[in-house]
C-alpha cells in the first residue's frame, strides 16, 4: 500500500507513519513543516520508507503533486493545531482546515484515489451535547472556529462520498496527547514551569474536564477500525473511557517535573478561552465493539505524556 | 430596523424583502445579480425602501461595504442555487457558500453587527435520516457539495456565536417553491414543455418524494420564528406537513400548462443525479410549536408555483 499522510511531520502524523512503515506501507508525507518537525520522521526518510513533499495544503497544485504519486489511501491529518488561535485570527481554520480539505478531496477525485481517513474532533459536537457523546448526536454546533473547520471537512468528505464515490473513515478524536506533542495543555504547563518553576498559571478555574487519549492508542485505533469496517462512510469517536480535570493535569505535571513547590494559580471562569468546551467525553462503544480498546486511561496518558514531553523540552535552559 | 439581505434580488430574498418593507424595515440588498433579478426588487429601490449594493459575497471588502451601512440584522440567503452544478464544478459551493458565509460573519464581527438569520437546507441531513427528520438528527452527512457548503455555513455561524457573541437563527429549508423561482424541478419542467410540448423528460424514476413549501409561507415562518425566539442559537426546520412525488409534480405541471398530450418519460434510477436525495421530509413541530403553520401543503404549493411560473415564463416563444 502507498499512503499519503498530510501533516505527516506533525504530532499524530509522525506516530501514524511509524505504524504504517512498520507494517510495510510506503508513505508519502505532505507537510509544510509549519508546526511539524522533520526530526519526527527523519529515520523513515533516511531509510527510504517515506518521502517528503514539502508543500502547502492551501495550494491545490501542491496537493495534486503529492496525490500523483500512485496513492492508495490518504490519511488527512494536517490542520492548524492551535484551537485558541481562532479567537484572534479568523481565517486560519478556514484556509488550513476547510479549504485544505477541499483541496485534498478534489485532488483525490482528479487522481482517482478512493480511500481517505480524516482526523476530525470531539469539538464538532459543541457544548450542549450529552456525555458521553455518541456519534449520532445532533445537532452539532461547534463553538470554536477550529471546530467549524472540522465539521466543514466532514461535510466535504461526506459529499465527495455521496457524489464521487469516495470511501471515508471519519474519526472524531478526544484530546490526543503523547510524545512529540507540539501544543496543548500539558505542553503549555511544562513550558510555563520551565519559564518559572515557582508558579503555574491555569486558564479558567481548572474544573474543565475532558477525555485524553494516548497517541499510540489513537493511531492503533485508526488502523484497526479501517481494517475492520468497510462502509462507504465510517464514523467513529476515538477516545478513552474516562476524563481528567485540568486541575488534576496541573498536579500531575507539577509532580512529574519535580516542581513540588510551584503555586498553582487559576485565572477563573468556567473555560480557558472563548470557544473552549469545558467538559468533553466521547461515547466509544463503536470503537470498542470494533475490537479495539485503549491501553491507557486519561490519567495514564497524561502522566506518560508529561514524562515524555519533560524529556523532550527539558526544564533547564 | 435596518436589514441586510444577501441574495436579496433572488427568489427567496425578494419575497423576504417584500415582507420587511411592509413592516417598515429599511433594507440593504447585497447581490451580484448572477442569479438574482433586479426586477424582483425594483419597486422597493424606486420607493427608497431598499438600496442595492452590487457586490460579490466572495469579496470580504464588498461584504464589509454593505455591513458598514448601520445594519441591525443580516438575512444571509445568497448561495449558488443550482445543487446539481456540484457534480460538474466542485468549487462553486465552496466559494459562493462556505467562503461567502465566512465573509458575512467576519464582516459582522468587524462592524459589530450581532444578529443573523441563515438559509440552510434539509440536504444537510444526508440520505439516511429518519423521516420526518427532526432538528436533532445526527450525524449530518450531506451527499451533495451544496449540502456540504450549507453545513459548513451552519458551523461557521455557530462558532461565531460561541466565540464572538453573535445571535443566530439557522433555518433548514424544505424545497421552497413559488413565484419568481429561478431554478428547481417545476421551473425545469415548464422550460422543457416550452421547448417541446409533446414530451416531458423526468430525471430518475419519478418516485423521488420530497416536501415542498410555498415561498410566502417560508418568509413568514422566518420572521415569525425570529420574533418569538431569543436563544443565542436558534435552529428550525421549515417545511410543510406532507410530501409530493416528482411523478405527481410532472402530472400537475402538464395539467396546469395545458400540455395534456405530453408524454412523461423517466430516465430511470432512484435519483435525479449523483448527490440528489430521493426522499426528504422535515419534522416541523418546532416551527408549529412556535405558533406558525403553513397555509399550503406540498401539492397546493406546487400547483400555485406552476401557475405563477407559467405566467412568468410563458409557453409561447
Amino acid at each position: 500500500m502507498r499512503a499519503l499522510v498530510t501533516g505527516g511531520a506533525g504530532f499524530i502524523g509522525s506516530h501514524l507513519i511509524d505504524r504504517l512503515v512498520a507494517r510495510g506501507d510506503h508513505v508519502v508525507v505532505l507537510d509544510n513543516l509549519s508546526s511539524g518537525n522533520l526530526a519526527f520522521i527523519q529515520g523513515h526518510l533516511d531509510s527510504g520508507d517515506a518521502v517528503l513533499v514539502n508543500g502547502d495544503l492551501r495550494s491545490l497544485d501542491d496537493v495534486k503533486q503529492a496525490m500523483a504519486m500512485d496513492i492508495d489511501c490518504v490519511y488527512h491529518l494536517a490542520a492548524n493545531p492551535d484551537i485558541r488561535l481562532g479567537t484572534r485570527v479568523t481565517d486560519t481554520d478556514l484556509n488550513q482546515g476547510t479549504v485544505a480539505t477541499y483541496n485534498v478531496v478534489e485532488a483525490m477525485r482528479l487522481a482517482g484515489v478512493k480511500k481517505i481517513a480524516f482526523a476530525s474532533s470531539s469539538v464538532v459536537y459543541g457544548e450542549n451535547a450529552p456525555m458521553p457523546t455518541p456519534e449520532n448526536h445532533g445537532p452539532c454546533m461547534p463553538i470554536s472556529l477550529y471546530g467549524a473547520s472540522k465539521q466543514a471537512g466532514e461535510g466535504l468528505i461526506s459529499s465527495w462520498v455521496g457524489t464521487f464515490g469516495l470511501q471515508a473513515w471519519i474519526f472524531r478524536f478526544a484530546n490526543v496527547v503523547g510524545a512529540r506533542g507540539t501544543h496543548g495543555v500539558i505542553f503549555d504547563f511544562i513550558h510555563k514551569l520551565k519559564n518559572d518553576p515557582t508558579r503555574l498559571e491555569v486558564l479558567g478555574n481548572g474544573l474543565q474536564e475532558k477525555s485524553y487519549m494516548e497517541v499510540g492508542d489513537c493511531v492503533d485505533a485508526i488502523l484497526h477500525v479501517m481494517a475492520t469496517t468497510d462502509e462507504p462512510l465510517n464514523l467513529f469517536n476515538l477516545g478513552s473511557h474516562d476524563t481528567a480535570s485540568v486541575r488534576r493535569i496541573a498536579e500531575i505535571v507539577v509532580e512529574v517535573t519535580g516542581c513540588a513547590d510551584a503555586r498553582i494559580e487559576y485565572t477563573g471562569g468556567d473555560r480557558g478561552w472563548a470557544g473552549d468546551i469545558p467538559r468533553a467525553r466521547l461515547a466509544i462503544e463503536r470503537m470498542v465493539d470494533s475490537g479495539f480498546d485503549v491501553r491507557m486511561n486519561s490519567e495514564d496518558a497524561i502522566r506518560h505524556t508529561a514524562t515524555c514531553l519533560l524529556e523532550e523540552i527539558g526544564l533547564e535552559e
